[in-house]
């Protein structure tokens, strides 16, 4: 095939339902909310099987009807795979706590999925130089998939991002720069010169894709579960685009057939204690959540001080029965010191983060331990800073 | 089920031959050389169909029958996947070049197929304390799959290892050091105290798990390739267990029927020109390779002046047709560079190594374009120094 059979009917703005044209260039809708992408739910629900497209290879890129991208020469790869869920056997023992592992995608972190999409579109609509703000891993993932798919790109970070993602963003040929501003700072900059036209802006939420590519966690994880879903998904939250993704992919199998059963997973935005501004508002009971000031966190994925799906991050969480948690550092690194050492599974510190926020409803009684609750690890641990090992051996002296 | 079919028939001297018993803790052979396990191939070859077991999940842990450990409770898992086969369809248009990307497994690193075993074994076999010196990435993983299994560990590594893999490893629950010496060095000092019984040792092919393993990749290699070999194969050597473990992988897959041809790949065994053992007792006809002096490269994990499987290496390269292949840490720099760039696929610099050498295979024409080549790469990219990004950005001033 040189084509999937393409379901996609229109996009539609997030906040107005005002119908948009799929097949050009987007970034916001002409309202300035995100657009959605929208299929034929009820044409794919006669035509496709959901164990034939589990059944494929190609991790994330096997959800091909589901996905916008149209043509396989646009289907941007780098060995993608299902991440596994991974079970705390020893921290948590006969709870129902498992983690899916997202740094096991290319560059290490769940970034791979958005980002291969906002390429592989960006590929398919003639796009030849994209850019964005980056805490980190969203930077390394569009380079990568640039470089693939022979786009250019700029990425503009904090100037306190974890060295190695700058490096490996460097190395994958993206221009990269450090910045005197925080995310959304950056954001800002990059956004004026995209207006200006030096380069198409692909920033979270600000073109229809990256949260096309980010529902493939709720696909693939309903596959795992054999089309159930968990009872709670924890989820670290900075742009929140995973957390809206999966609420749209249960809605699409469930349009599709595809569940065993109605329930769906209450959804918990877990933030850190020096940035939660989603947490704010939920507890205001506001539906949007204005810039946090001064944020500060060592889980640098979730300093996010403003996001632009805020309505449909509170929305999703709401609607789902769950709530916004805010953690502390001290907790984040007690979590992942915890599970490192007694399961041998290094988390990164936004995982951390949801494994502390998990601890905490446990506590209260929110979730009890027969749940089964799904705990997101983001990225792989590596790219963070852990304590330096000092103790010296002398082969000799000690001989 | 609570226990799989048991196929291993006994363990057998790699030099001498002589028969040792399963299901025993041993070291080397009473001769002092590498055990291999030996399984009942012909009672297997009428009971076990590949394309079932190909069909099963758990990544490595899938080859059940093909690997020693008896009950399903030793099985020690962490989230094993397949690893994926990446084209370099940039850096290398037409050709036949692809990469395994061994990156992906827990730990993120090959490290993971060899420990995962070990650990299996010493859970099964009731061992309590295990130690190796690493360079880095079997520290790491032998710390987790140990802290999985409850079991201790201690690794001792060189005083430049990367920072990364001697924090993970402790992070992980190991005990580790910092020592003044190579890895041969700090492998002596852990013989000492594992001979004085302050625990058991888990170096490279001093016991006899690992291999099985590491032989997953050759046997997860041909199914991905449609039960066929690749026609030749690039593997970093430094203590050699993965170059190994495939030629078994290949000899017992042929003697179970499962490949498609008889034809077997050429492999090439790839080191640092400035640790470069193997290529010299290669080129100089000798079936064992002395101690390399004063060893050096950034390749860190093929920084390894003395293998002991040197014999069984070396046999491997030269029944296979293949040879063994030096490059130059400019080279290895080079080749990770060219292929980040080209296809977004970050390499580590022992992967990178395997790519050189490709290159000199191709410029000199020992290799042809339409060849299938695989090159491992063994470990993420991500725990090994990189150019530093300088990128300056002033988003007032540039405002």
């Amino acid at each position: 095939m040189s084509q999937t059979a393409d379901f996609v009917t229109h996009l539609e703005c997030a906040m107005t339902g005002k119908r948009a044209t799929a097949g050009v260039v987007h970034n916001l809708s002409e309202d300035g909310w995100p657009l959605l992408v929208r299929y034929d739910l009820e044409r794919m629900r006669a035509s496709l099987d959901r164990d034939e497209v589990w059944a494929r290879g190609g991790g994330f890129w096997k959800w091909r009807e589901l996905l916008p991208v149209r043509s396989d020469e646009n289907v941007v790869a780098l060995g993608e795979v299902d991440t596994p869920l991974v079970a705390l056997s020893n921290s948590y023992p006969g709870a129902g706590a498992v983690v899916k592992d997202e740094g096991r995608l290319p560059t290490g972190s769940f970034k791979a999925r958005g980002l291969a999409l906002a390429v592989g579109m960006a590929k398919e609509l003639g796009l030849k130089h994209l850019a964005m703000p980056s805490n980190g891993n969203a930077g390394a993932a569009l380079s990568a998939y640039a470089a693939r798919a022979g786009i250019a790109s700029t990425v503009v970070c904090p100037a306190d991002t974890p060295e190695i993602n700058l490096s490996e963003t460097a190395l994958q040929g993206g221009d990269v720069f450090r910045a005197d501003g925080l995310i959304h700072q950056c954001g800002a900059w990059t956004k004026a010169r995209a207006d200006e036209g030096r380069w198409f802006d692909v920033s979270t939420l600000k073109e229809p894709y990256r949260i096309e590519g980010k529902k493939t966690m709720g696909l693939e994880l309903a596959a795992q579960l054999g089309w159930s879903l968990p009872d709670v998904i924890f989820y670290p939250t900075g742009g929140g685009t995973g957390l809206i993704g999966m609420w749209k992919a249960f809605a699409e199998m469930e349009a599709l057939g595809w569940l065993e059963a109605a329930q769906k997973p209450r959804m918990v935005a877990v933030q850190a204690e020096g940035c939660a501004p989603i947490v704010r508002a939920f507890e205001a009971g506001e539906r949007h959540a204005p810039a946090w000031e001064n944020a500060t966190t060592i889980a640098m994925g979730i300093r996010v001080p403003k996001a632009i799906g805020d309505f449909l991050i509170l929305d999703a969480v709401r609607e789902s029965g769950g709530w916004a948690q805010a953690v502390s550092d001290a907790a984040i690194l007690e979590a992942r010191a915890k599970v490192a050492a007694a399961d041998g599974l290094l988390l990164c510190p936004e995982g951390a983060a949801c494994l502390a926020a998990y601890d905490i409803a446990r506590a209260d009684g929110r979730v009890r331990a027969d749940e089964r609750a799904v705990i997101f690890n983001c990225a792989t641990g590596l790219k963070y800073d852990m304590p330096r090992v000092e103790k010296q051996l002398s082969l000799s002296a000690d001989g």
